[in-house]
């Protein structure tokens, strides 16, 4: 009997490769392979411009197992012939850990008392009472000074619905949200609305979150028009992919002083030095880091190694994003 | 009957002078009275130096009203004559909110990022792999290159458990820490430590919360010897007040690499220019914010309100921190 013939990043660390099963041929697929590789399963190295490198020398694969959430990229790489698995759940809690953070960070203003500690004086604090005032326009006499806000209470729109939305619901429970949901399609317990409710729901959210896949329908999916029916100082957060939002809707909305937000992703990204982005105020920016945690690679490989399992039995996959023409 | 004869901060919105009842006359008391004001009660303003400013003048007060839940500097303005009372439970959310907010960003290495966000430079993350190995001495091979670090799964040491230890508590419950909790005096259900236990427990900690009151049992809690007790990279969090931790040996033990920290108060406060430890590494500072939200008054202003209530009916108080002698 012939091996499944399974290629995985070369890199990954020795003894994640205990978790596949004795009936595959492991083969490590590395950044730039010199000559071509024969392989029926390809495990996809966890960023685009690696996969893009390696894919020419790949032949025969006719099954490609993401080790991420989002698998935009991979679908496009490989074309519609190959079959292509995400890895649902392996980056739920890091990229709900992130998202949490970023909302915190914003609503405490972190990245003011951050700037502040360079500068090493204790008074610029006051300057909080003022930013508070200016983007919430809410100029009432201060008892005592604002100087942070809260996250409790606060009307929570999530923008998508999967297990990563339901991971943050989950972090954010505590804090008594009002929480609404959006996903392509509307559904019930709980209640997801569907998108084609998105414009009326802006204007009562504090906090909106993206977290839904990047697809030609969610293409540009926040625009000045949405941007504009959200709350003056509600955060837009996007934990999702960057061309969700139309990049110079939001540099307009932020300049203008309209919204705050919080990005983990941009289009176009990696930003270029000198992107307007970059200085824009009422902003934090990480750069595409949500999901880089220790636990990554131990979580993604271990569902990459299950579906190398069924694989050999003969079971159907799961967490299928394309179906190849060929199966 | 004479009215019961209540000062407050003049500055405290009017329309929160609704919830004190009719029975008690309200006297607004100015940041620096011009004449002696007659009191029986006392609210006394959320900061030392002005309620340092108006004691002064203020004469008969029998009762202290603090709208905090610290007391330390209230205490020993007024003298041990004074039943002073606190504010527990108005503080809570804010400060446990601010702990977590303090302890996402450190993990997620929210500073860094804000720095680099200043220098519009996407490519500086890769800094972040090596800040990881550095802190954690850890030096094997990240694939992918480690961004991030995890909340979830955590051992959590929280040292203090009243009002604002049990909200920490209940905004950490979604991560599945293993919470060990530390006070005064050992309980059960929850299971509650002697602090006589905490030198014992610091090593297992990856993160130490300190919540407890400032007393002379509490000053300088955390020394050299407690720090160095701690796991390297190990997280130290004071959301209490500056002197419980020993400056100098959280300096000595930042500026070494050995543990990291996020710190609302410090010692001497406000932390003064060119203090060293505005410069520590793994640091972040800041300026004594965490109670000062926009529901801060409302909130305490109503625990204010009820206690007069009390002292209108004739019933005992609540909260009480110190008993004065003429009571």
């Amino acid at each position: 009997m012939t091996k499944l013939r399974v290629g995985y990043p070369a890199k990954l660390p020795a003894e994640l490769l205990n978790l596949f099963p004795a009936e595959a041929e492991l083969i490590p697929v590395p950044k730039s392979p010199e000559a071509d590789l024969p392989l029926d399963v390809w495990i996809a190295p966890p960023s685009a411009p690696l996969g893009q490198q390696a894919w020419p020398h790949l032949k025969g694969v006719k099954v490609a197992l993401s080790l991420m959430a989002g698998t935009d990229w991979l679908t496009e790489l490989v074309g519609p012939s190959v079959t292509v698995t995400n890895a649902q759940g392996a980056h739920s809690i890091s990229t709900a850990e992130w998202t949490v953070a970023a909302i915190l960070a914003t609503l405490k203003y972190l990245p003011f008392y951050r700037d502040m500690q360079h500068t090493g004086d204790w008074s610029q604090r006051s300057q909080v009472s003022k930013q508070y005032a200016s983007i919430h326009n809410d100029q009432t006499p201060q008892f005592p000074p604002i100087l942070q806000e809260e996250l409790t209470g606060k009307n929570v729109l999530i923008v998508g619905y999967g297990d990563i939305a339901k991971t943050i619901e989950k972090f954010l429970a505590p804090y008594d949200c009002h929480i609404t949901r959006v996903a392509r399609s509307a559904r019930t317990s709980p209640e997801v609305h569907s998108v084609a409710e998105l414009d009326a729901l802006l204007p009562n959210a504090e906090i909106v979150i993206l977290i839904l896949p990047l697809t030609s329908e969610t293409h540009g999916l926040i625009g000045a028009t949405q941007i504009a029916l959200m709350q003056q100082g509600a955060l837009l957060v996007n934990a999702a992919r960057g061309p969700i939002v139309q990049t110079d809707a939001l540099v307009a909305a932020l300049n203008a002083g309209h919204i705050r937000a919080a990005v983990d992703v941009t289009d176009p990204e990696p930003l270029p030095e000198g992107h307007p982005l970059w200085k824009c105020p009422n902003l934090l920016i990480t750069p595409h880091v949500a999901g880089s945690t220790p636990q990554f690679s131990p979580r993604a490989t271990r569902i990459a190694a299950e579906q190398v399992q069924r694989l050999v039995k003969g079971e159907p996959l799961i967490n299928v994003v394309q179906r190849g023409q060929e199966n």
